[in-house]
């Protein structure tokens, strides 16, 4: 059955398997200390055009999420996310597990605004009580997304500027940065991410890796004793060159840039599949991820045909689903899918 | 200048200074174990109809919270919350140094529904992706509520019911229980509330006490070990006389009810006061805390002469402000608001 | 019965009683604002004749030990304290429950000397697999210790400097730290203590408050919003004159230092009745806390009359009890305690 | 160079690589949902001999033994292990993360014994003062040992009896478990090790694998809705078909144990290399990692054509280092070490 439950139903791009391979019996230090962490970090700094930048390597989102939230927040601040926000939903407590608040505030479409952002920051400097309340101590967002959506440069610009008028870091969670960036609704590059942002990350899981996320500290910023605090969350990779020879490998010839565009390819003609079907969607995202509105019944039936993931139940009658497509994402997967929709 | 800036300005009831005097040389072990303790605790669980209950003494509301809460949740759950209740919002992310999350949910007044609680429970039992969420493990609310609104029997029911149908505790926070019993307005006795709840705790550093917190475990639920948990929370007082002799009088001869219906009096002529003046309130409290809009030239003219709390900015020339009374609340103290309003 | 069984089997110094009697039913802002509060620093701070100290209060030791390490430590950091130490061992986990490991280094007779020290911190800094270990970030140390001995001024020197080699704050806990400064073998005045530690704290609870611990930060090192971690910790008391004015009254006219020389004096006596009656001391204790070996049949026998506690046990046949003698123990009690001694 | 500086100085088994490569582009679902998770999980079972066993990969070892210990501990407990345990020293704090101490007790060549074990948990019920103190929840031990020693089958079952003596469960950490096994000192099979313990793991990091461990709850003991506190630990791999495929190629014809076994001949012919040239052994170990004394100029010497681990200070002179095998050494690895060694 063909799949567009997610951008992680695939291993490897075959490239990072074949270097994985012709690497393999090479003896090599552990703990990201090997010549290909070395290597793929000196391409990302490279690739963001941001040479003071430090570049670790950890393994999943939730994880980075929590690394860089726990280590760069003070003891008695938060972070401010969208509701929808990763960190504020779907992973679990993992933030709090690390004894820090996420502090929600509105969001539309999974964004955030700047001046949302500024009118609940400034309560803090106001109000009475603050000494009862938690600091807003980093901004996080994601982009794309989790509805796929982008920030323009205008957008983000106005919410660091808010981030620096109150001294604090914006963190960019860039779990699937290589979808945003490759978007046509873009005006990033990734130097404009780096120049904007004091911390992000840049996906591997969801785009073309085993595992595997990159994070770039933009302004000589990374936590002091950083891999200690690694190590006493349990995220330090022994074989750190499962990391240093997947990122080596998607920052060699643009191989990331090159990979997200495809996905971008196919998602915009598999809108084009759905819209001359007729279907809804649940809102424009200009990237790999469609949300579509179907009718329960409609809905059973697909299922049988393809795989596609639950979103929420939109009413009593309709569920808003997920289509996704990703770097592994065939014509053919195309083809069957538009079959499927009859 | 008189004060009604909140129900903590002024020491303890004089019985309290008085039984703290007489008792002040004799010898007693510590931590919770002299005889002051042991009867203190039988006479709230004879004041509770309930003799399975287990009583343990804290010394203030923030730790208790958090002591209760993150002593009965599993690793994996949440505290849900009045989006407006304390350890939503005042408690600097006291719940979230504990590890867990508060799940904040709509409230009206200060008051969560069973309803909304039900529907936000059942998601977790029918949405995908249950194993990145925070499972509700408990249900916190405030009676009184933060903005001095009551449940009236019927709705606690209708929550505990919610509660036992999902098998997750009800923990009732009673910082100023004893005005919310002694309301004109209340329909319930504290057995109702030992009846109702899983574990509450009866709030004395509100209602007369230099500090401490009465929690009662009412189904035989106290969590194994419970002294250890206190301790590692540095929540265990050396002399536990302190909170013993304490509680011991406020229970003896119905102190604690008697001292809660005299603030409860005066509130009701405060009342009187501000609508006989014409001032509007920002919602309908039957209990101790009252809300007034202040326009905010005449705040400011009135915080010459009187003492109240900021609570929160209602439009670019209003206020919205609180004045409360206590057990130590007097006529004079009325007579002096009254002529301050002028 | 007669009791030695602690220093914290009394009520408060009747001075203390009496000024909370006086005060009672003043009207005072919350959480530390109060005028008695800020007269107990500025009294401290003379008697510490350190003008820039910042000095804070807490409830009791446990917490304190928790709330100062766990705010001045660095994520990747631990406290480094004797195996003996009262944050090793008695105090539940409550560091760890923070976050952070106690690193337990050798001991002699609840000591720890700047040698050891030493040589242990400089492994961390010559070892491979730093990135492995928790850094030692503070020394903590019990002045007198909890075998009631004491630091001579050259050996506290002599830590702090190892100390300040590897930048790391020194932290005396001095719970007990009357009866340390008016031991006959003290050679440290108050004003040694500041100027030596980076921060300490004057213990209430033992030395004759109802509770309260006064934390003195010496070197303008107060962790930033202070008040917010204490709150987020449970700590923060909303009465906070039970406070204030406690170590308003001990700091007026030195009766901290009065009734602490009282219960030294009992001590030396003590231990006379002890020396004469042929009875064996487990060790040499300056302090209020006197350690003996009771063989157990006698020791079953004294408990009959006596109230002490039990230490440890000695071997098959003897046991280490101790009595401790408080700012409340009278001549009469160490009379009966002569007689019952037989 | 050639290496022998750890045994995760390789990729991955050759079959595990082949294995990864041919089943890249299958679409699965993430999170360890996947049919090569199911089918890993049935061998593992199956070798262990122990159908009613729960199995469950994470990525690394300090990850492991953070979320198993973490999960199952009570709020009030902490975990006994050998002072030189990996999660007394080696894992930055890891477990005081979680906000639990790691209680240590005193070792010889890395192993507890039965009776050191039962004398000090016996404490915990004896003595006074239990209410401030940690309990001991869960015994940790690792096997190999961080000394390269094994545990006898009897040495085992007599630590077992104090843990079920005390209900507590018995925890293995098994990252080199394969070396242990097919030792020629062993007496135990992995049936063995699953009759014996509550829980313990079989490392694949160290043992032919990029990563992952496997987790084996033996006794329908797993911690309720585990996935969900392993998501809160950012432990949880988004395509798990990365542990499962590795773990399926290494529970298929034994893989596992045949590549430990190679590993374990590979060192006696090591430590007969050192023997034969009059190296010194720091002690006797029967498995793949050898710890030999050098002097420290010939240490120096030697860094320039073998890489080892340094491993501790012996004295002025001379310092203990490692020498590591692994599934991946040759016979070229040894005779380069022989012509190294001079």
């Amino acid at each position: 059955m063909v799949s567009f439950e997610s951008d992680y139903i695939a291993g490897a791009h075959p490239q990072i398997i074949k270097r994985l391979t012709e690497t393999n019996l090479e003896c090599l230090p552990g703990y990201g200390t090997d010549k290909y962490c070395e290597s793929a970090k000196e391409k990302i700094k490279a690739a963001c055009k941001c040479e003071k930048a430090d570049v670790e390597f950890l393994v999943g989102g939730t994880q980075t999420n929590s690394v860089i939230i726990s280590t760069m927040l003070k003891d008695y601040e938060g972070v401010v996310a969208a509701a929808t926000g990763h960190v504020s939903i779907h992973e679990a407590g993992a933030i709090e597990y690390s004894g820090h608040k996420v502090l929600e505030i509105p969001q539309s479409n999974g964004k955030i605004s700047a001046e949302v952002l500024d009118n609940y920051i400034a309560t803090f400097y106001s109000d009475a009580n603050h000494e009862h309340m938690v600091f807003p101590g980093m901004v996080y967002l994601s982009h794309p997304t989790e509805y796929g959506t982008l920030y323009t440069k205008k957008e983000l610009e106005d919410i660091a500027a808010v981030c620096h008028t109150y001294k604090i870091p914006l963190f960019l969670d860039g779990a699937r940065l290589g979808y945003g960036l490759m978007s046509r609704a873009s005006d990033m590059t990734l130097k404009d991410i780096a120049d904007i942002c004091d911390v992000f990350y840049i996906g591997g899981t969801k785009v073309g890796a085993l595992c595997g996320e990159a994070v770039v500290f933009t302004k000589e910023n990374k936590p002091k004793h950083f891999m200690n605090s690694v190590k006493k969350r349990g995220a330090l990779l022994a074989k750190g060159r499962l990391l240093g020879i997947q990122f080596d490998t998607l920052f060699t010839a643009d191989l990331y840039l090159k990979i997200s565009r495809s996905a971008i390819d196919k998602a915009e003609k598999m809108k084009e599949i759905f819209a001359d079907k007729g279907y809804k969607f649940y809102l424009e995202s200009p990237t790999n991820q469609q949300f579509i509105i179907l009718e329960n019944g409609r809905m059973e039936n697909l299922k049988k045909h393809v795989a596609f993931s639950f979103w929420e139940k939109l009413d009593d009658t309709h569920t808003v689903v997920r289509f996704a497509t990703s770097w592994s994402t065939t014509d053919e997967d195309l083809k069957a899918l538009k079959n499927a929709l009859g």
